[in-house]
């Protein structure tokens, strides 16, 4: 009985480093489209969000039968609960990653960003994978290094995004192109933010430390 | 021990109700600051929004009081693993106000916004105070009906941020002026979306009817 409940604690497990890979491949593609004005890639990132909602029902039917066929004990149960957040802020990464995307179907054929911040974005989706690569780890390896690492590239994106909002009065550019960037350079931020958030979750796991970013 | 258990699961339910109610007074004040550019009433929703991240501290600790001390039956279990999910979304609702009253002390004495939006802000904010004063109702009384009112003041508010983003190519102000203006009404939309996904919640464990929104 033991056996078969952690087999199906690890297959959650595997759940969400998978939902964390297509994120991470859904803010790569975004960011990449982004640069490119390529709306072909940009529609397909939309329509892959389907497929991570479905994930996270898989997620949420395996929390409840763990729970029901099984009696979980006090540290299994902390990590079934962290799970439900964990995929909650998964679930929202791959929405902003497709927040990113819709921007470019909006504005295409003109570039959804101008062109004096190409270079801010482009780290900032450089940023954005990374974190995701580390949170690919954190997750499956429970590794509290790559968390710490992960917080770090999450102030790059703070910064970047900083950079972004600084150069808004003088781009020279209309009021809609202020927007457009300062609404995209949201997006990453927060992108970072959950997986932060994530990664604080799992670190709380293994340490027991509360670390939340409850900001 | 049933009726402990009961017992303990309806403070859960307070502590939720509890958590709406100083939601929606923080985005009423947020609003009201907003517009009367009052930098104490700010600050004071800055402040208070400690108090909401203690209160989810104390919700979790329940749930997990509420898993490990007694063995919930699949029911209740789906109502404790919604308490998770939404204290998650009121934890944020409380972030978006905090967001809004820092852009309040951010701007003053300058006003965060331009006088050709007030109104329009004025609707953000009473639709917001509206959705609140359901969200509790929905929350106290499972009242599936509040929940469908709900989604129409929801329907309100996205109506606003879009007379909003419209009226920015031409607003005649600084692309500062244009990019407070957008976020703030991000704000506001998104302070609805969680209250409509908790409503989802709600209306699924009433019904059983899956009908989360995770567009």
């Amino acid at each position: 009985m033991a056996n078969v409940f952690h087999q199906r604690l690890d297959e959650l497990d595997e759940l969400l480093v998978d939902m964390a890979r297509r994120v991470g491949e859904a803010i790569e593609h975004a960011s990449a489209a982004l640069l490119a004005i390529d709306t072909e890639a940009a529609a397909a990132i939309v329509a892959a969000d389907e497929d991570l909602n479905a994930l996270q029902f898989r997620v949420d039917d395996r929390i409840v039968e763990l729970m029901t066929r099984y009696e979980p004990v006090a540290t299994d149960l902390r990590f079934i609960l962290a799970a439900v957040r964990i995929s909650v802020d998964l679930e929202r990464m791959g929405d902003l990653a497709k927040h990113v995307a819709k921007s470019v179907l909006l504005r295409a054929p003109a570039p959804a960003i101008p062109d004096s911040l190409r270079e801010d974005f482009a780290g900032m989706g450089q940023a954005a994978v990374r974190i995701s690569e580390k949170l690919v780890r954190v997750l499956a390896e429970r590794d509290q290094m790559e968390a710490t690492q992960l917080g770090l590239d999450d102030d790059v994106l703070d910064a970047l995004q900083q950079r972004v909002h600084d150069q808004i009065p003088d781009l020279g550019y209309g009021p809609q192109v202020a927007v457009d960037a300062a609404l995209l350079a949201r997006f990453f931020e927060r992108f970072g933010d959950h997986a932060v958030r994530i990664s604080h979750q799992v670190v709380y796991l293994v340490t027991g430390d509360v670390h939340l970013d409850r900001s």
